[in-house]
Formats: structure tokens, sequence, C-alpha cells
């Protein structure tokens, strides 16, 4: 069994956003597989997903504040400038945390943890929506 | 072919762990693939899994002295603070390192490179043991 | 459908470079899948895979800036430093890359954002040539 669609997600600001209901909520035949895999790509490159902490919206900020200061803007060692301040640090951050989530399935749902959810890492400030490329297969 | 199951790695101390021996004890099936993946996912979000240099103890270590100067505990930033100073670091750490690996499989065994090793990456002085779901499938 | 191959790159200097071309030129059967997975795995600790930036140059120098002042050489933490100086940051930084990347198979091409580009991410001075296990499935 294959099945593989777009998703798009409405426009964030620059933050850290729990999105797995939203993406689950899009790909109704999950339910049919026992034991598979989904695997989620980002088609961007100034933002990414990430697998944390689903709980706390202290844990969401407090990766905005270590991401933006361990890449910080403004830095003199930059040299494309010229899309905006928040650009080149983005495109650092998206690669840091990826772009593509490969999650199992078991059961006809996501085999996570407990207090693991799915982060759309959004590190423009004005990033429009975003688009995935969701691909489950399994049997 | 698909297969998938739960590995509980027993609790280890704060650091990087070579456990890719332990793993592939648990996936006796994997002898069976000619050609294949193998996924591992970790379900938590204060350790992660990542493939580096499987010989020198001293990788290791160093390997803790940079995550630990790069994503310091105590720093003014930090707002998630209630579960410990190690906590929120530990969430950041995860997330840079990620929380899965997806391996391939060839002629019954994964083929990776020479040099790799598959690292537990605990960040947390008491994690506890830790879960990991496998998931492979091939021919 | 499977198939699995080695891909080995030409020897690069130290610095990011967009590979994507050559990787899918030795890949000639993607061509034949209508939905699918390829996945690509380095087969070492000191060189990475990303995705990123396909356009602008100075967007890779910058990723090279960063990266090595996140992770210095001689830093008074490092005591793996038999190998050159180096060799220790370049194991950090391929590990919070990654060594793998998983990407979605759409109409016999992978199916990527506009801008998104597959970066080998050389991390030594002079680390030589370096290998690929590509490996694809689908239909």
């Amino acid at each position: 069994m294959w099945a593989q669609r777009t998703i798009r997600l409405r426009e964030r600001p620059r933050r850290f956003h729990l999105v797995g209901a939203e993406v689950l909520e899009a790909l109704p035949e999950l339910e049919q597989v026992s034991v598979g895999i989904l695997h989620l790509l980002i088609r961007h490159t100034s933002a990414s997903l990430a697998l944390s902490e689903n709980a706390s919206p202290e844990v969401r900020r407090d990766f905005e504040s270590w991401f933006s200061q361990a890449v910080p803007e403004g830095a003199p060692y930059w040299t494309h400038t010229l899309e905006g301040d928040d650009d080149m640090p983005a495109h650092i951050k998206a690669a840091l945390l990826g772009p593509s989530l490969t999650l199992p399935i078991s059961d006809g749902g996501l085999a996570l943890g407990t207090w693991q959810g799915i982060y759309l890492c959004e590190h423009r400030d004005r990033g429009g929506p975003r688009s995935l490329v969701a691909t489950a297969w399994g049997e």
C-alpha cells in the first residue's frame, strides 16, 4: 500500500508550532495500515520539521530562544543578506533540524512516545504557507 | 517483508553510547533481508540517536563536551526549568541530533561505513531506560 | 520495486557542494517509479548530506562560515586530536546535519521544493572521495 499527497499548512509566525493533529487529519488512509511508515518532507529551505515535547508551550518558546541566539541575525560572517536578516539564519536552522520526519505506523496510528509531537519550525518572520509531501507505505 | 518491534535499552548515564550490537541482537530477522531498510525511532524527547565514529571513546567524550557547552544549563533564556536544569538543554540536543535513524540493509546486514556506529545520545542526568521502535522492510 | 547501489563522489574541498545532478544521474531506475522513496546514506563520519538552497553560492559559503565558528578547531575541550584539528569538529558537524536523506519520489522524479538541492557537506580539509549507498523503493 502506497499513499502520497501534498499538505498545505497555513502561514504561521516565526516560532515552533505543534501541527501533528492537522497533518494526521489530512491522512485518513493511515487507519488502514497495520505496520508501515509515514514520511513527511517540508518543501522549503527556511522551515523545518522536528519531533519534540508536545505538552508545554514554554518548551517551544525556549526552542525559539536557543536557535535565535545560536544562529544570530546580523553576524559579520553572513554574505547572503539580500533576502533579509532572518533569511540566512533560517537556512542554517532548517538544516540543523532537518526537512523531514520518518515515523513508524503501528495498528493504524503513529507509534510515537507519549510526549512526542510534530513541530513545524518556522524560521522566517513571514514565511508564508508551507507545503509538505506526505508519503505513507506499509501493509 | 515487514517486521516491527520495541527494543528497551537499559538506563545509561548522560553521555554518548555505542548501542549497535545490542540493537542488532534484537532483530534476528534482518539476516533474511537481501535489500531493505531499518528504521529506528527513539520514543523520547530528551535522548536521541546518531551515527558516528565507532572506535575511539574520546570521540564520544568530545560529543558530550561540545553539546554541553553549545546548549548550556542555566542560561538566562530558559523558561521551562521545572523539570531540572538538564531538561530543556536535553530537548534541544535531542532535536539537533534527531530521534531516528534510517539505515540501508544489504545482504542480511546494515550497509554502514567501516567507522560508523549507532549512538544512543543520553542527554539527561537520569533518563531512565529508553524505548526504541524498530521497523524493517525489504525483500 | 527495490534498487540499491553505491555511488562514489570524487574528492572535494572542505565546503558545501551541490551534488543532486550527479546523484540522480547514477540512478536511472527512478524514472520508472510513480510513487516511492529514495534513501541516501553517506558512509562516513566526517561528511554529511543536507537539503538546502540550490541557487546562491553565498548560501553555501555562509554554511561553511557558521559551522566553522559554531564547532571551532582548537577548542580546549577536544581530546580526540590525533587525526588533525579538523577531525573532531568534522564528526560533530556531520552528526548535526546527519548522514542520510530520505526523499519522496513522484512520477519518476524527486518531489522536492523548487529551491531545494542536495548538499554534500565536506567537513574535512582532505576528506578524499566519499561513498553513498542509494536505496530506492516504490511502485
